[in-house]
């Protein structure tokens, strides 16, 4: 095992530390990002920080970088209070990277990967047509985060869009079978092969 | 496609929300969470809810939920200002996720499961023996969750041990040469299989 000490993460070269840290906490979800502006212009982003926050109210998190290509998605959801989250199937794995580009202000992502901008139910943010499993959601909470100036973006889930042959008899999901990817650090996508689904655990 | 709306979520079986919610955000890492009480003895407990915070400094977040049995662990971080997480490779999958059964007091799921704690440079925390990626951290910062009362907790990596077979050139990992795996939902795991490396999106 290789041994590495927090003085010698500290003294690497920004793009080697980048790489490992951000490997570091493994597998990690693939989520396109949707929103709007106040005039309707459409911007769609991927990220890696998605997370589960609570069941019961239905909540998901996202953490926010300041100067990235995120800062459009943060100001959209600030200002319309609604967002999409859109999970990325094999198919689209490219498009959905590309998104990550430093596209010039008022070029639409959709336009710019050739992904579709759906719109339902009136929700004021764009749903990603490709993608198999797509959630609606309305800002619910945003924490600040003292250690580095980030930010974690809290929604409740209003709507949710499902590939029917996903969804087993007790709610569970087989995202595997929708070709539903993960990634690990920044640039590296994997596909998940099913292994088992163990019980509740008992002593 | 099957469209799901807030106020149904809200009216489902608390066991269905559970399971349907807790799918919905796509794959996640899994972790052992290692720590131990200020007496010495040792904790161990599994978690999906590892998340990136940043690489500069290096910090790592996990979500906590009040009336677990990650109660202990939460009272070891908070006491000792210390705590390891290890990534799960596929050997040790049935053992990582038996550590969610509720122990007695008193009862070490290490003794438990049958996982080995090793203890590195005087770090107050037991590493699992038996992990490919170990990460010891030093409590940083905890943000409480209005919305639901749970509460992110944030480290500072202060000690890595990796497999150096997963460690490439530039500081990625190629988690997938140890077996790392990843799950969805409580309880559904999956070995993710290598697709590609993408460049560095340019528009």
């Amino acid at each position: 095992m290789k041994k590495i000490h927090n003085t010698q993460i500290l003294s690497w070269q920004q793009h080697y530390r980048t790489n490992l840290i951000n490997a570091l906490s493994g597998f990690k979800p693939v989520a396109l990002v949707g929103t709007a502006d106040v005039m309707g212009n459409t911007n769609l982003a991927v990220f890696n920080s998605l997370m589960h926050i609570g069941a019961n109210p239905p909540l998901l998190g996202l953490i926010f970088r300041p100067d990235t290509v995120e800062r459009h998605t943060l100001g959209n959801i600030t200002s319309t209070g609604h967002y999409t989250i859109n999970l990325v199937g094999r198919s689209f794995v490219r498009q959905a990277h590309q998104t990550s580009a430093r596209y010039p202000s008022g070029t639409s992502e959709f336009e710019a990967t050739g992904l579709q901008a759906i719109f339902e139910d009136h929700f004021p943010a764009p749903f990603v047509k490709e993608s198999p499993v797509r959630i609606g959601l309305r800002l619910a909470e945003r924490l600040d985060i003292q250690a580095n100036g980030t930010h974690l973006i809290i929604g409740e889930i209003m709507l949710v869009e499902l590939d029917e042959e996903v969804l087993e008899e007790d709610g569970h999901l087989r995202l595997d079978k929708a070709d539903v990817v993960c990634c690990n650090g920044l640039d590296s996508y994997y596909l998940p092969q099913f292994m088992e689904r163990l019980p509740y655990a008992k002593p």
